[in-house]
């Protein structure tokens, strides 16, 4: 039987972060937590407190920081959970850089390489789970202002595999997840700490100044209201977003 | 006839920082803004614009960051305004470290240190004005939440020599500064871009995690209500300070 | 009919890099050059120089230097030449990772890591050409004390399918090398002016103090002996390497 | 009886630096090391392994990398010795300053800063002293080519008061420096992991790549022919030099 996501979605509207991860795990065997190395690492911290049965899984696109790296193993060490890497394909990565170097997005925009880098891995990993768990937060980004706790995913569901995609932090502030952060003494990415709020992929993150917009950091050389590499696509475009195939 | 402070400070207390700016240097013909580096820069900002003739000067301890350095040249040539550089005394600083080496603030605390780099050379400046300029923010720390716009400076008043102190940003936000900077393009110092809110010596701030407080990052070893260098010890221990004499 | 690698090697003993790689293109249509994106980059500069049919590669591991991508492109652009990227296998990185983490090599060696990263990449990078140029020098380590100019590549040839490797820098010095780079301007990894002179991924290289040997800078976890990452593994164990089959 | 200078440098001519210094200690009670906090740290390791009375001092520009003010203090405490740190005239540097900025070196040559922030201090020092000793080597650089073991001072000679300079490492390399520094394990200065050679204050010592002279790092942007700061200024024009009257 479908996943109500509609009655979650209005039941969990108000809930704790670790509420909407409980019922997230409750509802759903086959479930991933897609972790980006950055602050998101509250909600490792969360579903190990739970002791649910969550898979976690990071995009290694080939270009993360060095300092990712190594949190993303210290995470791996601190919760004695296994992380998951998901690697971009090495003939598409060839390919792309063939023809356009390694920088193509500073010219062409991101999403020629994230879907790349970012958006094949996530697919692969995303055919094998029916439900996945999210950092996306409303206070992010223009783009994340309506984001709700819980979804369906259109953009990467398929004939015949529903996916729903849980947003816990979608109500919480980025003091929010600091406060978090500090009280549970939970480990984070040494960038921080050099003026980073948001980290994604090296050559596309920058540090910001204080009190300037987390999102300013990330593809500074493009618009405000594209910022999504295509994980959360679906911020953008509701209305034209068509299914997306497996395409293997 | 002297100024009179406590209608200035009722008169003031909501005022704009340039209108604060612009009464100081109305009531003063010696008046001095002390400029820290950081992100204070907002007064010399507002006081070139001003076209006042108020001195700006900036204590260089010997211990800034080689950024701050390069920060201060820059808004010299940014401005085309002259930035005086106050020096410690040479004996002076060859004592301290004779006895107690280059860190002694980590062990015995920061007061020792700052007394012979800043204290010292400071009272030297303000033995010179009637009147001077600081960017300290009631926001910044326990220890400035009662700052006021205008107040008399009995921490280096001297008998004949009273001196008077606007804190023109008193009621401004860390927010609020951030935003002037980046609505007039003001030039500011590097290092805020490296996770630096609060700037003073190299060895005694330290970059702060994403909504740490900026007070967390200056002698970190140290409790938060001592977190005055003695440039404004008035907020430490008002009740029994005593005017302090020039030393010579 | 087969190159004569005894007569080349005779022959090309004392010649100058140059003459080494005009005499490796003549032989050869199917040819390329190993790039590692350190100072190697003077075969960049001088297969350039000559307008030779060399393709050029270089393996992409996935944990390179921010600055070695950066230099990657900044060589594609000053030359005008391409580089190809070979990238990892993902499934290969992605159960490496998942079993071991992403930095076993400081437990159990480097071998296995660069195995899935380097050499499974660079094998099918040889597989499609005849012969291929490295950068190897004698001076560089105990294990390269006794490269020749021109070799049979008994790793990577396979039953059918023989391999001419070709070390044009064997017999200079790194003075040499870096005499070449400043009388030609050749542009150079930014790393090489922050103590880097050997350059490989960024887990497994560390700068060194002025006047300790480079590869001191390599894999400094193990022996001077074993500082091989696959590439050219005949360097230690020529007596028992068996020839490396093809995979598919 | 004044001491025999003619004589000295000729027993000395081929001597160990141990024995230079044993030499110059048997010679003078008044006598001091000046340590730049670079590599000169082996003379400070030979003076704390003879035991002699031999004063240490850094002149301590107010300009000096952050990671050599931490060097000095980890050179005290490893060998538990005093370092004197010698500081500039505040009036001195504060009228520099203010006619000329913080940077006038790049602009007007970095003699003028020197006479302030080193060559004054140097002078108050070694008007308390009878010989001096120096980390001079003859391959640092053109102006060094022909420094002696043991010299009179010259440049800071006074009427009645002789000085002689005793520099025991003239006639070693830069790698035999090195090669005592890895045998005896002698802390070094951190940036010396980054590519500094040669290390004085910080906007005037930059890193060097491989291979490039240590001098390259100093004060590039004037001639090789005029590297002195002052300290060693008879290398530069041994013939006009007058005896240098204390000021006062």
């Amino acid at each position: 039987m479908a996943y109500d996501v509609d009655n979650a979605a209005r039941s969990l509207e108000q809930a704790d972060p670790r509420d909407i991860i409980r019922e997230a795990v409750a509802g759903f065997d086959r479930i991933a937590l897609s972790f980006s190395g950055a602050e998101d690492v509250v909600l490792v911290d969360m579903v190990a407190d739970l002791g649910g049965d969550v898979q976690i899984f990071c995009l290694d696109t080939g270009r993360l920081h060095p300092e990712t790296y190594r949190f993303l193993d210290k995470v791996r060490d601190h919760y004695g959970m296994d992380i998951e890497l998901m690697f971009p394909d090495a003939e598409a990565v060839q390919q792309l850089v063939r023809e356009k170097g390694l920088f193509s997005f500073y010219r062409d925009g991101h999403q020629e390489c994230c879907a790349v880098r970012k958006i094949e891995p996530l697919r692969r990993k995303l055919a094998t789970v029916d439900a996945w768990i999210t950092g996306q937060r409303r206070d992010q980004s223009p783009t994340r202002a309506e984001v709700p706790v819980v979804q369906n995913d259109r953009a990467f569901s398929a004939p015949g595999h529903p996916l729903v995609k849980f947003n816990p932090l979608a109500n919480w502030s980025s003091e929010q997840v600091w406060a978090y952060i500090a009280e549970y003494q939970v480990p984070y990415n040494e960038l921080h700490e050099r003026g980073f709020k948001s980290i994604g992929c090296e050559p596309c993150t920058r540090p910001v100044a204080p009190h300037e917009h987390e999102r300013a950091g990330r593809w500074w050389w493009e618009a405000a209201t594209q910022k999504e590499c295509g994980l959360h696509i679906t911020n953008i475009r509701e209305a034209d977003i068509k299914p997306v195939r497996e395409s293997a």
